[in-house]
């Protein structure tokens, strides 16, 4: 394969300061380093991180200026001198967690995401909402050949992280998943994943739609917030004693302390997301008599994101995506503040 | 060995209504059921869970009248006709859990103290704080001929607990395990019991005299609450990182909210004690990103107890007993309420 | 309910030395001990164990004269006065171990087949080739009402079993398990269990007939010996690098080796068939260097009882059995010598 | 720190063909790559697999012309420019696993060895024997500041391969390792590491030299296999039932047959030499009937590398050494040959 062209501006979104105006403009392209690709990204998704990081309201400083965006899939286009097991043409993605320090006791056992050195794709490191991108090589997905890159743009990040939260919840094939906020944008791929790993799913969320779009997608039982008295009371009776796993895809603290409760004894409370200054309460006397426990699950590394991909490959995950112009960025945030936002929007940079 | 005389009647501490007097005097002695063990129950450990039972301040309702007290060594006198691989004059040793169902899926995987028909000593069952009691065969602890029943009496139910948080930790040999509240009855058995299991052991808990005693029993670095600002910045910095483990032998909401921030990343947290209405906080935000782990540890199973009697008979775990008469059972309160003890009083049940 | 009515007599197949005549006949019905329940044998599954028992060619005394089988299915019809959480009516199952100590250090943490004191059924315990069986309360397996007898006989044990050895694989969701003769008894199960598990499945076994019965129950690659002159590389190649586990259900010991070979670094090669006198031969530097585990797994204890019949009750397990009279145990047996049977045999004890 | 003055020849011993002279003689000192430390070399220990790597009678293809090694202790003289978290003058290790691909499933999750593009230093990358040589910065060893690099360099491969061999027999503090060859250079570590890790140690070797040194360094048990007829009843015994762990550091086919059989129900035993050509041969019945695991254990990583040279920080771990001139290492070699080594030999490249 030739050498593509690789122009030397592009269009990205860039802010200057957290709050600051998310501008559609020229942008120089990137020049990998010698251990970088350069990712010609075609598609990215659009998480609620990417808010976080614009606003600057985590205790975790950010890069300024800052191009954002962590789920981006494209193609190599270029990369440094030291790069192995890489040819420019391979579909690649960008992720959450651009590089590391490598030998550090984390990085060591393969949890790079708790290297102190961590660089973030969209946070530290310039990242998938522009048309050229740098990642590290050794930690940029590996996409297959002939694979839609709208569709797998979200599973870079949103489906690498619950099918992490899922191993974190140590389950058996056969046991019980509650997945709390089943139907948003983690929920629905969180659904599916579980259903992929032989869990028996239970979804709580509100309303008839998001009841049907369970079921469809794999989910046993569901419990409608809307509609139940007592979810607690209810989860146990649906599962005959407690869920063994419970995912916290929301992060309201009534839900967690309420996924405590309703929690199997020996069985595991995932915390996923990450909302400011919010609290998980937990009765010590219940935890310790049920002997349950609450695990934060971050994000996957290098081999959580294989394996999610690979259940995307293999048809097992479908990511029901809304496809939307790269330029219509700032009007997405906007709507996903406003809490506005059912399934997940990725952006086409080309437009 | 010709079979002991029993006789009917004993000596005993019961009460009639939670928070009633305690009354020492003549009691029945029980019958063995058909698979149960007799007891001549020598020497029984005073726990804070003996406390919780009299007052019935813990959402579990209780047996009354009550015989208290489940950490009682003894020798077989008795058994039923059912019971298997126990001959009269072995050592046994009565425990928190005294039967189960045995048929339940939590007994299946020998997780038998969540099991919903868990039989408890001291609470549901007649226990310790007596000259003869009844022992499910299956659950009584074995203990070694030859073995002091005084020294072995906080093994039983102490002992089990804090070995049983040690392994709920998940720690490999030469990590850090904290131990909050370290030289209480508690805390200087696990200390012990850390050293033995090759882990380097950092207390925290107030005082130069607990710091002599906590060193003397095998502790590495102690913090000293009373003297120290910031315990978690000190934890952090002794630790290279913070406790790949900790203990909450105290059960303080401070305490607790604290091991979750000197909590390395990947490391756990382990609550122990019960009690009644406290909360077990953490910040989301810093438990997702560490992706650290809350455990509840409740108490020690058959194969927890066998191993920590076993450590205790090979001479790495010494236990600081004070040996009073049964009698006195009504003063040991008093001072347990008021906070005044130190170690671990035993009472001998023929005074 | 009301107390069944028991007969005194009852037909069995029973015989009174190894290798001796089989001989269906009336014979006594047995009284259920204090523990144990009495079952209405309803159907039983015929598993090579059953020949292993009658010819007495395992180093492992077998009760004289016995009357074998263990994959009963049947109604509880009395019980002895110390069982619990069982009722007259329940559907009960007979199994492999019918009942052991409870308390050495295996029982103690649920591996009770590995006690000294195990009771077998069908071999140091009267089994279920008979219309009344006894069986230990807290080892029998619970059947839920309204289940097929006659499809449910061959979970008991032939189901438990590979359920078992899949769980002993250690292996995650989206990975690939190989079945070293997928198409047998114990195969065709392993298949599905392995499926509903989340694996990915490849089978190894001879001839059109037997890929097309492999495709149909779920497996995804298939491997005729009959065809394929390399084997090991063929798996290698299908796997992507060899199989993360290997279930051995064929008892070849070049098969055995062979599956130490295509196993993929850092994975497992599980042995479940027990042929008296074979070797499991892997070569040194093999199994060092590419890091693999041989484990040997024996039969399931209660939760991986109660659990793989979960996944026969929700249908995601189906048991391919030709059902035959009991009295004609004696042609079974021949033709299960002359390795002539496909599929499962299932006795109806009425005829 | 001022850059030290690197020559550009140097003392090495390199050989030209398999099994042909080993020439101590000037060579030049290599160049380290971007991704590379150049280590001045101080000690080297030597291994037996530095035999094989001149012999050339493993079925894995070495570089030649070789300089051999992989166990040297040195000094970080110079980096390359993308070298991370390293500085001139830290002290730093050459260990078996020079480097790895990093991005291929084994590198992912840690386990770098069974990288198929792994770079191993003394084998397929110029080793220690030599005084200056390049190592990968991000699996190089860190060695504390002030370590004696005599004693040090026989950790670096002989005592993470023991440490990593008791990782993977997942044993309990507690519990029994059988090591069989306990007082070579491998064993007289593994007692080291075994105690330190709280395992009760059995060795079996012979001689009452031996035994006296067994015992000193640790150990509980020692079987003289020159005075003991049935050293499978024996270690069954003093173990009480078998040992739950064996590190099989002899490599001889009997002993590791051996192994099998006194191995504790559901025990585990190691391989951790590479014989060439030896077969691992056990019984299926008693693999099965028993559920014992046999596992390969190969070289560590770079965690188990960290620990193992912590446990030796701490001064858990001591390394009976002899120093010798590097030019003497041809007759080392002989005498390792020839059986003749007691202990670990360790060469000075300064002379």
């Amino acid at each position: 394969m030739s050498a593509p062209q690789i122009p030397t501006t592009q269009k990205g979104v860039i802010f200057y300061e957290n709050g600051g105006e998310l501008q559609y403009k020229d942008i120089p392209v990137p020049k990998p380093k010698s251990n970088e690709l350069l990712i010609n990204v075609k598609y990215s998704g659009v998480c609620h991180t990417d808010l976080h990081a614009w606003k600057g309201d985590w205790p975790l400083p950010n890069k300024l200026p800052l191009v954002g965006g962590h789920e981006g899939a494209g193609v190599v286009v270029a990369m440094g001198e030291n790069v192995k097991n890489w040819k420019i043409g391979d579909y690649a993605g960008i992720k959450w967690l651009n590089g590391s320090c490598m030998n550090c006791e984390y990085c060591e056992l393969s949890n790079e995401s708790n290297c102190a050195q961590a660089d973030l794709s969209g946070y530290t490191h310039d990242g998938s909402f522009q048309q050229y991108a740098t990642a590290d090589a050794v930690q940029a997905a590996r996409i297959p050949a002939g694979t839609d890159l709208s569709q797998v743009a979200p599973i870079l990040c949103a489906g690498v992280t619950v099918y992490k939260a899922l191993k974190s919840a140590h389950l058996k094939a056969g046991q019980w998943v509650a997945i709390s906020g089943a139907c948003g944008g983690l929920g629905s791929l969180c659904i599916q994943y579980a259903t992929a790993m032989g869990y028996r799913v239970l979804g709580i969320d509100g309303g008839a739609e998001k009841e049907e779009m369970f079921k469809k997608l794999g989910g046993e039982v569901f419990i409608d917030f809307t509609k139940t008295k007592d979810i607690v009371a209810e989860v146990i009776k649906a599962t005959n004693g407690g869920a063994h796993g419970t995912i916290n895809v929301s992060v309201s603290e009534a839900a967690i302390s309420s996924s405590t409760q309703y929690c199997r004894p020996n069985g595991t409370v995932v915390l996923v997301g990450m909302p400011s200054g919010a609290q998980c309460k937990s009765d010590v006397f219940n935890h310790v008599v049920k002997s349950i426990s609450i695990v934060g699950s971050y994000v996957g590394n290098r081999a959580d994101t294989r394996e999610a991909l690979d259940f995307f490959t293999r048809g097992l995950v479908k990511s029901p995506i809304k496809i939307a112009p790269l330029s219509d960025l700032p009007e997405i945030f906007e709507k996903m503040e406003k809490g506005q936002i059912v399934g997940r929007y990725v952006v086409d940079t080309s437009k």
